[in-house]
């Protein structure tokens, strides 16, 4: 059976600068999981005692902190400098330029539409930067019962399917007078999204590497599972079953901007293992 | 035969308001035609010798001059200033936005994208208030070959179809960073469209009654065309031809915003006696 990567996949800029910025701070503790992936979390943990803090009240002064590549509440920050508790930024730029967007937008009193998963810690920051009107929606349909006022402005979850966000602009460009539309869709999640739609149409089997919990993986599989029949979400080479790969002649790996290259080293090797 | 009139067709407000503005300035001069519509215009200057001159050259300081519904340049308006020509604005309201959104957006850096016919005098207005990058189109595929910055400021002709606009605004969308779409499609010509796109459904024939260089006349036709198998474009009842009808149930008509209701009276009638 032949292995194919996609031609981008894995790692993304602002996951790689955070995995820098713990591996360089060690004895620091991070203020939720620093990415979504638990195998990397462990590593971070062994090889640098980074550890991982899920409460605020859990730091106290003197106590050294790493924010998340998805970003913290404005609230949260705000107490962070109120307590004196020393962090690290190792928030992704593409996340903090949303946040920037909602905080300016809300100032000059737009009303503030965005595009994910309210439930995202990313979504949590990202709207906690609003002054004033914010909702967060997935779906049209959410939004036919919402009234804005006629100047709207729209963000993505960085992490996101471009054509579903279109969708959202085109049902409110049709019903407002002014739509600022910033595409805050990250690069990399694009790319590996394109990669893996090129991929999958031709695989026998599909692999998607990545933390259950990670959203772009998890549109990752969506995508996958619209052109593939055999599509499996894996976050280790343990879970792979030597049965899922019968009559198969291209196995195809993709893997979400927080999977390490290690973990994918493994699975390419356990798969030429069968 | 019955006759069934679309339930939103002709006049819309920035045509009531011009053909206003000429009744209560007899002897005044357009510059270019009021509205799309010659027969209207013929009777203005019949009824209240409302005249039409083509070139500002034509006009001189003391002259009373009515500026048209699709507004005019730039750059004319300060010669009329410059000139000392008393003048009296029948510009659109709904036109005037857009000239006024170019000229602010242009002013603050956005490159601007004109969704619109670059031959009509209202886009020949409209775009006169950019300061820096602008550009006309009509399709995805001009966009194509184009480059922008990455902050745009998209806008639309009054009278273009909502469904064409939101195509050109997802492609700018996916392409760029922040796309600021201004919905100027104004909703006299939306309601006349979502009209005539529910009676050209049932009628067995359609007339649509306007201008031949109305460019919401010409949306209008394109519409009905894609649901009537017999579609008529006519300027005046004269142009009707009895053949039309053979075999036809329900005649449905439908009006640009440049039509007056005599003209529309006419067409009834004409038909009525078939």
């Amino acid at each position: 059976m032949q292995i194919e990567l996609a031609k981008k996949l894995g790692f993304c800029f602002g996951v790689k600068r955070a995995i820098k910025v713990a591996e360089e701070n060690r004895d620091f503790d991070t203020f939720g999981p620093l990415i979504h992936n638990q195998q990397e979390i462990d590593r971070l943990k062994l090889n640098f005692n980074v550890g991982l803090k899920k409460n605020l009240s859990e730091f106290k002064t003197g106590d050294k902190l790493i924010i998340r590549t998805h970003g913290i509440e404005k609230k949260d920050l705000e107490i962070l400098n109120e307590r004196n508790i020393k962090y690290i930024d190792a928030t992704c730029p593409f996340v903090t330029k949303p946040q920037e967007i909602v905080r300016e937008m809300s100032n000059f009193g737009y009303d503030i539409v965005i595009f994910g998963d309210i439930n995202h810690p990313e979504i949590r920051g990202v709207m906690s930067y609003a002054s004033g009107h914010v909702s967060v929606v997935l779906d049209i349909s959410e939004l036919k019962t919402m009234r804005f006022s006629n100047k709207i402005a729209l963000v993505s979850q960085t992490t996101r399917n471009i054509d579903d966000f279109t969708k959202i602009a085109k049902y409110l460009i049709s019903e407002y007078k002014e739509v600022r539309v910033f595409n805050t869709i990250c690069n990399a999640t694009f790319e590996n999204q394109i990669a893996l739609d090129e991929l999958s149409k031709r695989a026998d089997i599909m692999l998607i590497i990545g933390g259950r919990e990670s959203s772009n993986t998890k549109q990752l599989v969506k995508i996958c599972e619209s052109n593939c029949q055999k599509c499996h979400h894996i976050e280790i080479a343990d879970e792979i079953k030597n049965e899922w790969f019968a009559n198969c002649n291209l196995c195809g790996i993709s893997a979400g901007a927080s999977t390490p290259d290690w973990i994918i080293d493994e699975v390419v090797k356990r798969i030429s293992q069968i």
